[in-house]
């Protein structure tokens, strides 16, 4: 086992999936968000090429690899995070299908293609980056986290700029940004199609948003039923927990 | 009573309140939605102005003035609606707290003042004018549910030329016009605060949406839980119930 890991990353189970993830509660660990995009997005089943952006230790690649047999391609900015990303890929015998690139999402299609995708998903930094410094995080966890090196805006025209006619990109973010990221997506040939509010519980306010648009899409957009994560009792509620450990 | 009532009109319960309103199937009836919006918006109570745009048959401001002592205005294109709500005002002796205006919501401001009112409501047609012909509707039905007088953008424009700053403008409308309502919006300085999806059951996708934004307001929007409009066996759920009929 220790030829896998470094320091304190631990080699975690991927929850419903048969695979594992390298995590380090030091520098990243992966959210409930990035199961939930995984399980949102669509994907094609049998071929297609997908990137994910902002891929951090690669748990949205190694989540989607169970949902498809399509390319898929992880990108992160952080050394430290694809390192982790690229040594779970090889764990789990993944090399073939998923492919993780450590650099900038800006301007990543002129590395990897313009317009050759079908697929993007992107679970970016939620928070403005002012906010970083007050916070006394880690780096890595900071750069994960805040906007310092990406903005939304920018992440979204990367997705933009990644897919086909008619491909899909989907996102998870913070409600409070919905105009935002609504706003640049129009802007960047993304349609909107798809919104899910995720509640934390049943008489809370949203506190995730997913949304999927289509490059060039007509507009026509539904508002899907609203997932709830806890129940009255403070457990997980059975659709989380179908998400995260499959049927029973 | 028919010193009160035209052709075919019926003088109906307002439901919760101890108001009547006058309604007729073949010309207009309020809806769910008016009832819906008139409890998601804001009101002073004790004080202050408020018009209601696109009013009908006066739904919306009787409904108001249950819950607020402020002045209410409600205006309405057309003729015969207009009269309608005029007759359900004097009929509930609300003379002196809520007034019916026949005109046109496009341009309102410079009949009634600009910047001179702290909450507007609005509940505008919500279908395209180009469904209208189709549909073989009667002439009042089609211009109180399409555009065919008013768009959604003219009716936010008219909201927000009657708001002071810091004022509140509440609409209700379809969840497919979400991008545009929300654009409209902040185009004419409008910001969104509050949104809530209505769905009709749980599963479905929503089918209403409620959105309230702040003349000149800072951007910080919460989506509020959601609402479901039947339970499983197709009944009112206790919360519109509750809406409706008020507490048991």
């Amino acid at each position: 086992m220790e030829q896998w890991l470094r320091d304190d990353e631990r080699l975690d189970y991927l929850l419903a999936e048969e695979l594992r993830i390298i995590q380090s509660p030091s520098v990243f660990s992966f959210s409930l968000d990035a199961v939930l995009l995984s399980r949102f997005t669509y994907v094609p089943i049998s071929r297609g090429k997908i990137v994910d952006l902002c891929t951090g230790n690669g748990a949205i690649p190694l989540f989607l690899s169970a949902r498809t047999k399509g390319e898929i391609i992880g990108i992160e900015l952080q050394e430290r995070l694809a390192d982790m990303a690229k040594r779970s890929v090889q764990y789990n015998k993944l090399d073939s299908q998923v492919m993780i690139k450590q650099g900038d999402v800006k301007g990543i299609a002129a590395q990897i293609g313009f317009e050759k995708y079908d697929v993007v998903t992107c679970n970016p930094p939620y928070f403005p980056a002012h906010e970083a410094s007050d916070k006394n995080l880690k780096e890595h966890l900071a750069i994960a986290r805040h906007e310092i090196h990406l903005t939304l805006e920018e992440a979204v025209r990367s997705a933009s700029e990644l897919l086909k006619q008619g491909g899909k990109a989907a996102f998870v973010h913070r409600p409070g940004r919905l105009l935002d990221i609504v706003t640049a997506m129009r802007a960047n040939r993304l349609e909107p199609k798809r919104i899910r509010f995720v509640y934390p519980k049943e008489g809370n306010e949203a506190n995730t948003l997913l949304i999927e648009g289509i490059k060039d899409g007509k507009p026509d957009l539904k508002i899907l039923p609203p997932l709830y994560v806890y129940g009255e009792s403070g457990e997980y509620t059975e659709e989380v927990k179908e998400l995260l450990y499959g049927k029973e």
